[in-house]
């Protein structure tokens, strides 16, 4: 009835309870069949009685058995159709995800960088302090709420008056996984009145995708050369998604006058101002303009920022500042929930900014950026094709502008096969129909300089000849 | 018109801004006024002209300033209410969070371990190899894929294989950070169709308020001693929430005849049963049931699982195993979103996985904890007043039952006065009059076992005399 292997095969108690298991649901052992005592099987398979109580006791848990109390063990009903675990497979073969397209050598992604920009050396050495700072804290074991570590916020908060001259509390400054779940935080918070949001057009599309998954009606905007233009019609608005450093992906920046139009137009709408400052710590040419934030006096303002792009998109962190109106029900309505920033991560990036490292990290990028800003701007000046390039101030690509229509799919093909990816500026409006069909986007922080040329040649061998 | 201080203050050009600034907004310098040209005023101030021209210009890119060809910089029109920001408040100003309350040495939370756990050393060493590994890949500065990392999934799909027995290819394993978002997911990808969600009564309450959160309607299901018991009525739910192996807060553990019945009423139902697996690695006197998911044929479980209960609560990792059916649909949804799990953190685990360190760890962990758990036991018996506790048989946290009924807040007073937190189990019910008014919940996994005849001291004093 029960065959013990005893080279292997898993422990013996295991064998004979895989082996009863099995028999009882293939039926070879019917309900009601009352099961040798642990004595008698014991002495049957020559193995001690412990190991036998131990395989009994895990089918009487899992409810195969049932012990009748002076009786014995009994078989238990079970339906035919109680299926035991199908015997797993090989890792080798469940399918792998799909691998990416062959042979690009140079990708112009926007949500990249390379990978030597990651300061390898600063993260370890403040991961390790911070280890041994958080081996005396009960909160390495501890779940965290939802704000985030005051021990982050604190030189966060500092750092950001600086450079940004936001004005705000400390309980007004959230850490969080990054901008999408900032935005999703902001939608389980304010309740949909009008159930509409005003956005760029053309916009960021990881920010819309967003909005509507909460059921929000995303109505575009249009830009002129000083930003959002911000439509006449009465109707209201729950928030007007912006970026007025650096707008997405058209690079202009926010006059000082649309600025001040907005705040009120948001007072106005009783909407709520979301202002997505992605990449203003990088800047070329002037010091960041500061944020929209800073000049909001009618409280309207949440500020969105992240940490991918100066320390990495791999980090998974960002923060936002909220409204004073909306920090008490933020805590109201997120009183159950946890943080999902990793504790560890919080007290490093914390310690880089303590530091001062984070801001040398800052300089750093900047100049590397700069230089291949402007490498690129340079490769793109020699082409005979007529094109212009976006003026961006701040960040990590450019918008090049062909004074002809073009074909973006050939395009995009004709550089793929000279081993470049570079993207279509489609994906950015949501009226696909309404994107003018004369540019491509390209992203510049994955390309080392060394690189540039070589990546220029082979766009002009694709569009230039 | 312009004061410059040559001890810091900070740079020369940004005092000129500043200072430019505040009087174009107070209207000092009203609008169309014609500046100095940059000689004159560097003239005037004795200081170079590049030091004015970066003041200009940065004025210039902010919209303050016009420069006119030929003619040279005139303020710009700007409205009265155009505020500036106000000064930064010293962090001291800033309100701190709400401090706990007095004096607890002993806090019987159930979302807290020891410190001690962390496996501190373990961690220090994979991070590092992680570490050096991602040095070598662009991953590191890279945005991902909703789903996680496959060097992680890989070795927890044959770990969960093994000690789980869940079948699944591994397309179907995704890894989040903890169970909240794991259900957050499931909600935006599982459309509400009759909207209900039924759940074990009393169940998790931070489970139960994501659903609210979705505008999911809860429905409470009954306990008894096989599981959740399953309503009669026609009506359809979108998800079945359960805790099979170690019901939440009960410690019952679902019957196998039970498991059945559950997997074909959701088949009839159209809906997906959501196993919540948050502790079963954690088992004293059995090996685990194998999982529901193990002995699913109709494709219906969700499995859901946590790093928090052998790594730490702080790490903010999970994972879930879709049905198949769900895979493509996951795919869909997400594929404008990232993962918001921090990649070094993936690696590491994957090396705690790959290394056995993990399983060591889940060993260590069950002995301490039986440890602790049966303290508890033993100390409860030299109770004079008659209590029973919960039968778990896996977990970090029992139920202790008087046989009258009690007033919880006063024996969480008397508790506290004690120095000892012990927790309502009024939480747990979502119809809290339903509550049976005899119980009180406790967690040991916070408890070092040198503490817990000191605990339980406390506990007589505040509960026995």
């Amino acid at each position: 009835m029960i065959e013990l292997n005893h080279q292997g095969d898993g422990p013996l108690y295991e064998q004979i309870y895989r082996q009863l298991r099995a028999q009882i649901l293939n039926q070879t052992l019917p309900a009601g069949t009352r099961l040798p005592s642990s004595r008698e099987l014991a002495a049957q398979l020559q193995i001690s009685r412990n190991t036998v109580n131990k395989a009994y006791s895990q089918l009487l848990v899992e409810g195969y058995l049932a012990a009748v109390r002076g009786s014995g063990y009994y078989v238990q009903q079970l339906p035919q159709t109680f299926a035991p675990a199908r015997a797993p497979q090989r890792p080798g073969h469940s399918r792998r995800p799909a691998k990416p397209a062959p042979a690009v050598k140079y990708d112009l992604t926007n949500s990249s960088h390379t990978r030597n920009l990651f300061p390898k050396r600063a993260w370890r050495k403040f991961m390790l302090e911070a280890l041994d700072t958080l081996d005396f804290e009960e909160r390495i074991s501890t779940l965290q709420s939802l704000e985030g570590e005051e021990v982050l916020r604190r030189p966060l908060l500092r750092y950001l008056r600086q450079i940004r001259g936001v004005h705000c509390d400390l309980d007004q400054l959230i850490i969080t996984s990054g901008l999408q779940q900032s935005l999703d935080y902001l939608c389980q918070l304010v309740p949909a009145t009008s159930g509409r949001v005003l956005m760029e057009e053309p916009g960021y599309p990881k920010a819309r995708v967003i909005f509507e998954k909460n059921h929000r009606q995303v109505c575009p905007a249009a830009l002129d050369d000083q930003g959002i233009c911000l439509p006449a019609e009465a109707t209201g608005y729950d928030f007007i998604y912006t970026t007025p450093s650096n707008q997405f992906p058209t690079g202009v920046m926010m006059s000082a006058a649309r600025r001040r139009e907005l705040l009120h137009f948001a007072a106005a709408k009783q909407a709520f101002i979301l202002e997505d400052d992605y990449d203003s710590e990088l800047r070329y040419y002037n010091r960041p303009v500061p944020a929209l934030q800073s000049i909001d006096t009618l409280d309207r303002v949440v500020y969105l920022g992240t940490f991918s792009k100066i320390l990495s998109p791999s980090l998974r962190m960002g923060y936002l500042i909220l409204p004073k109106q909306l920090v008490a029900p933020f805590k109201e309505t997120f009183k159950l929930y946890n943080s999902t920033v990793n504790l560890l991560n919080q007290y490093t990036v914390a310690k880089l900014l303590e530091s001062g490292e984070y801001t040398k990290l800052v300089r750093r990028m900047n100049t590397t950026f700069k230089k291949r800003f402007e490498a690129f701007s340079a490769g793109f000046a020699s082409f005979k094709r007529p094109l212009t390039l976006s003026q961006n101030l701040s960040g990590q690509y450019l918008l090049v502008e062909f004074s002809a229509a073009i074909d973006q799919e050939e395009m995009i093909a004709r550089a793929l096969a000279e081993g470049v990816r570079v993207y279509p500026t489609m994906e950015f409006w949501r009226d696909r129909a309404a994107c003018p069909d004369n540019a491509l986007f390209l992203g510049f922080s994955k390309i080392a300089l060394v690189d540039i040329p070589d990546c220029i040649e082979r766009l002009k061998r694709a569009w230039d000849d």
